[in-house]
């Protein structure tokens, strides 16, 4: 095969990525809908989103292994394709993280819905950002942009703490509505874990760029 | 470099990547145990185990590369190298899941401990066969034993939903334990998902064994 048609290649597997990447965006802002709504309609749309998110993940690796193997690629496109494998397979989490929130949106329905002092739309949002950039810097090869995504990382997960200290203190002088608090941590931790697989995402597209490895050092400056 | 060494230099690569896999199994464990007996010293020990995970994780993932740049294998090889990449990616998330049991127990030593109606130690202890099982497959490069551990993964499923609801009827009964309770929701579920790592490190042996990805069809059938 002609090296010209190999980066033909590379730019069609970015093309299903970045098409897997809309689906795990969809899923999830749909099952922040269902939750925030309570219109558990969407949530059997979730879970058709995810069945799409799954197949494609199987696409999307088997063309990145026919491509290691064919090609046998070096530097810049080894560490594009494996970082599209890496890639995929945290957007298929993102993918479970929605059908997560749409599960307890259904399980929500038997019990009244309440108020509670929390805002999840705003994180919802925030981990929305943290997606649209994390693969906008895939397509845009912007590792500067990568970059901001694990900033932002800090603040969901600050948020994260926030949403269940509050919520254990609800708990406590309501239990008739531990069920929906207990839900609503559950809900909150789902989207900061949808932030950490943003995160690896951005890391990926780090690694891919500039051939470092930043995982770790980030990691561990946060954890000072 | 003389194929000869190439099958070594593979060895060697399976070799790091068990050493990593008994950190793991270890950080799990101690954390498990810091928190059933509420001995926080031993938290310090699972984040230094974590920081050893994190550094073996970029090793590993530095020397597949290396490999895959140098020796551009086919087959058999290169499944075998991504599977290695993949199951390095899951079992730093159990390392992280380690971390968290830790975090929890240090978050819980400021209020009583209490006797909660569920059996942390069996689950633990479930997923701690699930998560050698795994390994062995690996070291054994047998897809049958790989199989088994899809077969626990939906047992442990099942125990952490039952967790959930009767805690959930622990804190409307007892608010006044709402903090611990939650923990221990939270604790059962980080077992619950160190169980679905050790499943995609199950199916990443099953995957370079038989060259066969299973991963979907699976979740899809527990999905029924």
């Amino acid at each position: 095969m002609p090296r010209i048609n190999f980066q033909q290649q590379l730019l069609a597997l970015k093309d299903k990525l970045l098409a897997m990447a809309a689906l795990s965006q969809q899923a999830l802002s749909l099952s922040l809908e269902a939750y925030l709504t309570g219109d558990t309609s969407l949530c059997e749309h979730v879970k058709g989103i995810e069945a799409a998110i799954n197949a494609a993940e199987t696409e999307v690796d088997e063309f990145a292994y026919d491509l290691l193997a064919k090609e046998q690629p070096m530097a810049i496109d080894l560490r594009f394709i494996l970082a599209v494998i890496k890639i995929n397979s945290d957007l298929e989490r993102i993918g479970d993280q929605a059908a997560n929130i749409a599960q307890r949106t259904i399980a929500l329905s038997s019990v009244p819905m309440i108020e509670l002092p929390i805002d999840i739309p705003y994180m919802g949002e925030k981990v929305g950002i943290m997606m649209r950039r994390a693969i906008q810097s895939l397509l845009e090869a912007d590792a500067r942009m990568a970059e901001e995504v694990l900033e932002l990382d800090d603040e969901v997960d600050t948020m994260n703490r926030l949403v269940q200290a509050d919520l254990i203190d609800v708990m406590m002088k309501k239990p008739e509505i531990s069920e929906q608090a207990l839900n609503a941590i559950i809900i909150s931790r789902n989207l900061e874990r949808s932030g950490d697989h943003a995160t690896n995402i951005a890391e990926d597209v780090i690694f891919w760029i500039r051939g470092s490895d930043v995982r770790h050092k980030y990691s561990l400056a946060q954890a000072e």
